[in-house]
């Protein structure tokens, strides 16, 4: 039976930004199992009804159903236990922080740094439901929450333990990337997909590191079409 | 043989504020390891001179001299492999990120709100010592480094991973505190030792986390001297 990943995809069915389905597409090359894509926008709740679910990632495995990034990595260990992603045990438990990390800490920063791009690189079907989801979340008008100067500054300080890590070691786990790589990588790919910006000076360890990531697995980030590779598409 | 540990001490002899120490403090209750501490201050270079190094922790354990808390923490699980604190591979690898994350992300934010105090408690010999060389680190006088309100506000986003994970689980390490949470508490202890500040709400995971730390290993962290126990030292 086919492995299927429902994959958002924004103004072109080709770009596919969203971070949590990049941590998956990097875990289920990282185990070397072949997925399909289906792309899938924001507003399509229909098609993700048999999974219970309205949101994705959404992982079709044979029979199983997974949904959410982190619970789709456990599944993978679970069912293919070579090449381990999370690990067991004290290893799994750190892990999860990386999520936090990414999703606290660097995603809220970049955000404030893409959001206008990241509209722009959105459905235009999608867009309302974008921002008026964003809205409420935020508190306020898109165009009042982005600020570049603002999101870079806070993400320059997000970066600090993972500059400090990655000036001793190649990947955050180690000499070969796993779970912690992937799971904080999904961010860069999410703002590398959607906008231009240059998040990081390319001085920087973490610059390094992107570029590493970029490469694994015959080039799965590099290959990625990008809002800038979409003729008129990015202003 | 006896396993001695130099600590730094401050104002009074039995006030240890040092993070560093600290960690290694608590990685030794954590191995059941008995240890005898010699309080140091931060200007007797001369007493470390036989490790070739001008800093604590320094740990003398028989024949063996280690300096710097990871690498104390990594002799021990090697030299005590039961109980571990870091582990091997990529759980060891991910454990160094928190390391970063406690030094360069908290650490930092907790400075700029404490610094004032933290000189306060520190032994008047080594005073002229603390200002000249953080001074020179911080590029500013400390006053003008010093600002509660700032650091505050530091420290809240840079809390923010580890209040996500501490929602999910009791410890950074899972059920029980390991060497995640033992990289991250020293700066806890380090804050709690020489200031009353209230550095994060007790309706805050990382409070609940914070007094649960406090207990561990008989009470460790709860039973250490602060500045407010000395009389006629705090302002």
């Amino acid at each position: 039976m086919a492995r299927i990943l429902y994959d958002l995809h924004g103004i072109d069915e080709g770009l596919r930004f969203s971070p949590y389905c990049w941590r998956v597409k990097y875990a289920l090359a990282h185990k070397g199992l072949d997925v399909e894509t289906r792309p899938w926008r924001f507003t399509d709740k229909e098609a993700l009804a048999f999974a219970g679910h309205d949101k994705v990632p959404v992982l079709v495995d044979g029979d199983e159903v997974v949904t959410e990034s982190y619970d789709i990595l456990r599944y993978l260990d679970r069912a293919y236990p070579e090449a381990p992603l999370l690990g067991e045990g004290v290893a799994e438990a750190r892990a999860r922080f990386f999520k936090h990390y990414a999703e606290r800490s660097l995603a809220p920063a970049m955000m404030r740094t893409i959001i206008m791009d990241l509209l722009n690189a959105i459905h235009p079907g999608d867009r309302d439901y974008f921002r008026e989801t964003r809205e409420k979340r935020f508190g306020r008008a898109l165009e009042e929450f982005h600020s570049p100067a603002k999101g870079l500054a806070q993400l320059d300080a997000a970066l600090e333990p993972l500059r400090g890590h990655l000036q001793e070691s190649d990947y955050l786990d180690g000499d070969a990337p796993a779970a912690a790589d992937y799971l904080v990588f999904g961010s860069f790919m999410w703002a590398r997909c959607v906008s231009s910006a240059d998040l990081v000076s390319n001085a920087d360890p973490v610059y390094a590191w992107v570029e590493r990531m970029l490469d694994q697995h015959g080039g799965l980030g590099r290959r990625a079409m990008r809002v800038t590779d979409i003729e008129g598409a990015y202003r």
